[in-house]
């Protein structure tokens, strides 16, 4: 069978792509490996056609990598194995948006950010913020059940994700989950799919739960000598129910990092930066940012609190543009790895003093930011290529520090490529369940081969 | 094999009830299913228990029907096949409340208010809230994926649920999930054995996600001639974002019995009320409260507005105790059957007419109550034994006219031995991998048999 044919007539040709410079960007995503070119990628325009394309590609058992926006850093995205890649660009675009039933209806390619004004216009959200909502999409952070920085408050994507349409192999297309708030109705099959990083099917269109957004936000940044202060400052904020709606920190390479491309100093001795968002009304933010003010203040070196929107922007731009000014600092032929895992947050000191000592054995310097209010924190590191190996141990120790310490080997990230050790000590007896479910769902095993299991 | 007696070796003699006047209360539940008595029912005190009742009962290939506080409405409870009743009451107890960390753990057995009223004092809540929360426990709310009256603003159970501990057929006792408030680490099997209703094992134990109670919590009841004109003003409330907890619902023949158990009088002419709750903080709550009734006095024909713990209290007593209510007004031989399906809520008043017309058609007087903010409705009706064909008849027919609704056949109270037939037409072709994953976990099919499948 001529599969390129078969994906040709069923797309057309201006939607196969085949030529060598079209194909390199598909075998890379956003993390440090290296794939193959992929046979072809496929940009089907409609769910139908993405059902197409992988009843042709079951039928001839050739691999299937879906693929968003490529921001997956543990290689999720990479066609390891050839194949096609089945890009979601032609499935973008918000179909409704139901403020009084509670949803939005949001093809698989519509990128977070495109949603989230829409939203914001009619003083709404999807509450899943990862950084990269820019350029992540609707799908790819459904298939890795994307977290980020309003976590804290509104939990990971599972809880916002309704129902979804899905291209399964072998061709059918079907809505699992609904339009209805509320459902008790047999095994959750929305939620195996949140998470699956597209070894299961092809997410092609979603109903997401919405939110109002608060209606007055607020934000303190402290700066401590150490983690152990801030942690506390945090537990202690929590334990008394203030309406935390983010709590992001950064550490003292960070600071400078930030500093140098964003012009925000930090004081004198500062190791770590906390940046604590308050939801709260128009008549009591000024209370609830004191009260935050007071707890933040007993150990800082210094507390800012503001709710002027311009200020916020900019702090908010210096916080989403780390990860990006990281990336370019980076020596040239060095590697940026940047790892996810998760503790309880009274675990957060301990299990990222353990990840420094780690890092240090292991030769790295390495960059600690992450939502403090949530415990999930990110190591960064530069590698040469020649240091793989190390970095490679030194992943898969951060990943134990987590366990140890009754947390995940993956907060937000995925497993991708990068840690299906790791998933397999986590899940335990469990890795055989997760086996025989892909079999259920994806019997040929064509889906994101070499991927999560 | 004796299994009575080697259920006795491993539990102790008085944790297994055999004689013919302890097993008759575990041959019914808050259903109006009757099933047979179990050969025996076993009271594990421990999670290592409740798994060796497990591995004797699946080496006997003997079915067993997990029991909470035996609140199920759809028959999930009954031992139909006779067999094995596993009550989960020796296992209850809060174990762990961690406000810092986001979490507590319970026992399966612990009953939902009880876990309140500790959490309660520390200024938190599990949101979950079925109305039977003094009977209902935190396992068979996990098992149903029960919601409740604060679902419209904080979801349903399954969001709320971080870590279970499971006893498998087989004998084996394993936790899924854990204490990290976020995780993407292969697929969600939490999210499967919520609302399982017991068929995949059984919980045990719980590690459950809290949230700080709302600082300032007020209410409007508004009275309404028909439900176009309720609903409209809940969809305006929604629009507007206003920060509603919960949004109730209840009808004229609610109102009167209402009236009749606990005094609370309606206006002349009123056939709805809405019962809104507003969660604000203390400055706010004043002007939230009168947002709210600018919306709701529109087109109602009375709106209070009251922030007064005590008049809160005494509308809640009633509205908690409706269903008690109506149960108490049944003719002697009477079976009280309430149903529950969800709607977008933009399709409740629309979805509700033609319930009454059903029903009216099926001879039955209906009255309907639930949760208007997420299209959330209970359709209750009395039935003779004599009528019980046409009362099944009805209840296929008000799921299905869910379904034409874009709702669900249940949205909170599971399928059990009710919907079954309504749950194939649901779920359509996904019935078949909800039937593999079953195999999956109970290969044997000795768990809850003949309950949702």
């Amino acid at each position: 069978m001529d599969v390129v044919a078969e994906l040709r007539r069923a797309l057309g040709a201006g939607r196969v792509l085949t030529a060598k410079e079209d194909l390199i960007p598909y075998s890379r995503d956003a993390s440090y490996f290296e794939g193959p070119l992929p046979l072809a990628v496929a940009i089907p325009g409609t769910a139908e056609e993405a059902a197409e394309v992988l009843r042709i590609a079951d039928e001839a058992g050739i691999p299937v990598v879906p693929r968003g926006g490529g921001t997956s850093v543990t290689g999720s995205s990479i066609p390891v194995e050839g194949g096609i890649v089945l890009s979601t660009r032609g499935l973008g675009g918000v179909r409704d948006v139901r403020p009084e039933d509670g949803y939005a209806i949001a093809g698989a390619g519509t990128p977070l950010g495109e949603l989230d004004e829409l939203l914001s216009r009619l003083g709404f959200m999807y509450p899943p913020d990862p950084s990269s909502s820019s350029a992540a999409t609707v799908g790819g952070s459904i298939a890795t059940n994307a977290g980020g920085l309003r976590g804290v408050s509104y939990g990971n994507t599972r809880c916002w994700v309704m129902g979804l349409r899905v291209a399964l192999p072998g061709g059918r297309l079907l809505w699992v989950g609904g339009r209805a708030l509320k459902r008790s109705a047999g095994y959750d099959l929305v939620s195996l799919f949140v998470g699956s990083e597209g070894t299961l099917g092809v997410i092609t269109e979603a109903i997401l739960r919405i939110a109002p957004r608060p209606e007055a936000v607020g934000r303190a940044v402290a700066y401590y000598g150490g983690m152990e202060a801030a942690a506390s400052a945090v537990a202690e904020l929590k334990r008394r129910g203030l309406p935390l709606l983010t709590a992001e920190f950064v550490d003292g390479p960070s600071l400078r990092a930030i500093e140098e491309s964003f012009g925000i100093r930090a004081p004198e001795g500062a190791e770590y930066m906390l940046m604590v968002d308050v939801a709260s009304t128009r008549e009591s933010l000024r209370r609830h940012l004191d009260e935050v003010g007071a707890v933040l203040s007993g150990s800082s070196l210094s507390v800012e609190l503001t709710a002027d929107p311009a200020r916020i922007d900019e702090l908010t731009r210096a916080r989403r543009g780390l990860y990006p000014a990281l990336l370019g600092r980076r020596a040239p032929g060095q590697l940026v790895i940047s790892m996810d895992v998760a503790v309880p947050p009274s675990e957060l000191a301990a299990a990222m003093e353990e990840v420094r000592s780690a890092s240090r054995s292991a030769g790295f310097e390495v960059i600690i930011a992450g939502h403090v209010g949530d415990g999930n924190f990110h190591p960064t590191i530069y590698v040469y290529p020649s240091a793989m190996d190390r970095a490679r141990d030194l992943i898969l120790e951060v990943g134990r520090i987590a366990l140890r310490h009754g947390g995940s080997v993956s907060a937000e990230h995925g497993i991708g490529l990068e840690k299906r050790e790791l998933l397999a000590e986590e899940a335990g007896a469990w890795l055989e369940a997760m086996r025989s479910i892909k079999a259920i769902f994806d019997p040929n095993g064509i889906m994101n081969r070499g991927k999560v299991l």
